[in-house]
C-alpha cells in the first residue's frame, strides 16, 4: 500500500518545503526581479508537465510573467533552440533524469539565461545542469505513478509566486496549507464510495478552468496509468469548442471548480452536462456547485492554493477506483518509472 | 454533403492564399524583423488553439521564436495580462468572434505589442482590434465543425515560417504544396474503407511527436465531434509517462509520422504499442511503417509541410467514420459554430 501512504505523506512535505525550501526559492524570486526577468520558460513531461501548467497560471495571473512551454522536442528532435535572452529557464522532473529536459536547461544556459532545476534528486543530471537547484524533498517515491512530487512540484512554484509577490499574506496563506491538506485527506471515505459506485466506467471527461486546468490534467492521467479508464481532461472553455458533443446519458464526467472568477462559468457547463445526462462528481469548496451532482467537500483555502488542496482527493479517488476495478495501483502496466525520451 | 465538398476545397484554399496574402504575409514578417522580436504569443480556442501548436514548432525549429499560449482565461477571467513589452501577439480565430482572443489582442495592443489576427471574416471584432490582418479566404464555412479553415490557418502560419525565413526554397516548397494536397485527397477511397472496419471502436488513442503533435489533436477533436469517438491526442513522448498503461489487445491506436527527425523514434513507439496487440492505422510518407499497421501513404512533402497534408486524410477518416457509425457529420449533437467564451 505504499501509494496510498505517499498520499498521506502529502501535508508533511510542504511543511518540509516551507520549513526548508524557502531560502532557496527567495534567492531565485530575487535573481528574477534583480534582472527584470518577464518570461518564464519551462521545460517538463508527463506529471511534471501538469506542474507547469499550474505555473503557467498562477505566475501569469498573480506575478505578470509570461509562461512559455519549452517543448523539449524542438531541442532533442530538431537541434532547434529559441531564443532566449533574458528569461528564467525551470527544468522540473521528479527523477532529474529525463534527457530532452535536461538538453533545454543546458542549452539555455549556453545562452546565458538564468535557469532553476526542481528535482526530487539533488545529485541528477537536472541538478548539476542548471545554475539554481530548488529539490521537492518529497523522500524516494516507491510506487511508479508520480503522486506527492507533484503536490510537491506546485508547492514550490506556489512559493515561488508568492516570494515574486513579496506580500507577507501570501506567505501566510503558505503556511496555513498543511492544516488544509490534513483535512483535504479526510475526504478519503466519501471518495472511496463515490469510486466504487464508478466501477463499471471505462471512460470520462474531466472538466475545469483557471488554475485548475492543471487539476484535471494531472486527475486524468492518473485515472489512466492507475485504473485504466480513458480520461479525457479539458479546459471548460474548450469543452464548449466541440467535445460537448460527445456528451450522452449515462457519461461519467469529473469536474473541479473551486470559489475563485472560474466558479461560475464551471457551474453553468456542469449544469448543462448534468441536464444532457451525465453523472457528475465535482470537487469544490462550494456545497451549491457540490450539489449538482455526487460532491466531494474541499476545505475553502485562497484559489491560488486550491490546486493543492483538489489533488489530494482526486489523487485518492484515481487510487481506490484502480482498487475497485480489481487492479493493482502499485504495479501499472507498461509503465516504468523514468522514462528516457530522447 | 457540404463537409466533404468543403475538405475538396483545400488544395484550392491553399492555392488562394499563396496568391492573395503573400503581401501582407511579408509585410508582418518584415516588421517581426525589424523589431527584432524573439517571442511570440498565441491566442487561440478548439481547433484554432491545435493551428497555434503547429505554429509553436515550425516558428521555433525554423525561425528561432519562442512561441508560448496566451491562456486567454488570465485576462478573461483573472484580468491579469502577463507584461509582454517586444512579443508578435497572434489572434487566430475562424470567426474572429470569440471575445476572449479579442480581450488578448486589444490588451496586447494596449501595452505596444506588435499584433496580427488571421481570420476568416475581415469585418470581425478580432480582424478590427489587430493592426495586421490576414484573412483566411477560405470562403463561408458551413459545416460546423472546422475543417478546410484549419488547413488555411496552418498554411498562413506556414507562410509566415517562410517569409522569416526569407529563403527561396522555402517557398518553392510552399508552391508545390497544392499539388500534394491533391495527390492527399485521393486517398479517400483507403481511408474511407478502414473507416468503416472500425465504425465500432468507441475509443481509441492518437500518436504523434513534433511538427505532428499538433495534427494528433487536431484529429483527435474531429474524431470526437463528428463520430463521438473518445479519441485521446498524445506526444509520443508523453505517451511512454503513463497513458501507455492503457494499451490493451484490440485498443484502436492511430499514428502520424512523416519523414524527419522523429520517424524513428514514432516507429519505435508504434511497434512497441502494435506488439502489445492494438489495431494500428498509420498517416505516413514512409512504407516501412505504413506497414506496422493498417497504412495509408501520403505523398511526400518537407517536413516542414507534412502537417498539411496529413490532415486531409485524418479529416476525411473522421468523417467516413462519422457515416460508418450512422451519424451525421453535418450537424454534431450539442455543437454551435461560435462559441463565445467569456
Amino acid at each position: 500500500m505504499s501509494m496510498q501512504s505517499e498520499l498521506g505523506e502529502g501535508p508533511a512535505i510542504v511543511e518540509g518545503l516551507l520549513d526548508g525550501a524557502l531560502g532557496r526559492v527567495r534567492a531565485l524570486a530575487a535573481e528574477v526581479t534583480g534582472r527584470d526577468i518577464d518570461l518564464v520558460v519551462i521545460a517538463a513531461r508527463g506529471t511534471s508537465d501538469h506542474a507547469a501548467l499550474y505555473g503557467q497560471y498562477i505566475l501569469g495571473a498573480r506575478n505578470r510573467l509570461l509562461v512559455a512551454p519549452a517543448a523539449p522536442s524542438l531541442v532533442s528532435l530538431y537541434g532547434a533552440a529559441p531564443r532566449l535572452r533574458n528569461a528564467l529557464v525551470l527544468g522540473i522532473s521528479q527523477s532529474g533524469r529525463s534527457p530532452d529536459v535536461v538538453g533545454v536547461i543546458e542549452e539555455s544556459r549556453r545562452q546565458g539565461a538564468l535557469t532553476a532545476a526542481i528535482t526530487n534528486d539533488p545529485s541528477s543530471e537536472l541538478a548539476l545542469a542548471a545554475e539554481h537547484l530548488i529539490e521537492l524533498q518529497a523522500g524516494p517515491e516507491r510506487s511508479v505513478a508520480a503522486t506527492k512530487t507533484y503536490l510537491a512540484e506546485i508547492a514550490v512554484l506556489a512559493m515561488l509566486s508568492a516570494a515574486l509577490s513579496g506580500d507577507d499574506a501570501s506567505e501566510e496563506q503558505l503556511r496555513a496549507l498543511p492544516a488544509a491538506l490534513r483535512l483535504a485527506l479526510e475526504t478519503e471515505a466519501v471518495v472511496a464510495k463515490f469510486a466504487e459506485a464508478r466501477a463499471d466506467d471505462d471512460e470520462c471527461a474531466v472538466l475545469a478552468r483557471g488554475f485548475h486546468y492543471a487539476t484535471a490534467r494531472e486527475w486524468a492521467l492518473k485515472l489512466k496509468e492507475l485504473a485504466y479508464v480513458l480520461a479525457d481532461p479539458y479546459s471548460a472553455a474548450d469543452f464548449q469548442h466541440g467535445p460537448i458533443a460527445l456528451v450522452h446519458p449515462g457519461l461519467s464526467v469529473l469536474g473541479v471548480a473551486t470559489t475563485g472568477p472560474a466558479l461560475s462559468g464551471m457551474s453553468e457547463i456542469l449544469n448543462r452536462v448534468s441536464e444532457a445526462g451525465a453523472r457528475l462528481l465535482v470537487l469544490s469548496d462550494d456545497e451549491a456547485i457540490c450539489s449538482i451532482g455526487d460532491g466531494v467537500l474541499l476545505p475553502r483555502v485562497p484559489e491560488w492554493l486550491s490546486p493543492l488542496v483538489a489533488i489530494l482527493p482526486a489523487q485518492l479517488f484515481a487510487y481506490h477506483l484502480a482498487r475497485a476495478r480489481g487492479l493493482d495501483p502499485e504495479a501499472p502496466r507498461n509503465l516504468s518509472k523514468v522514462t528516457l525520451t530522447l
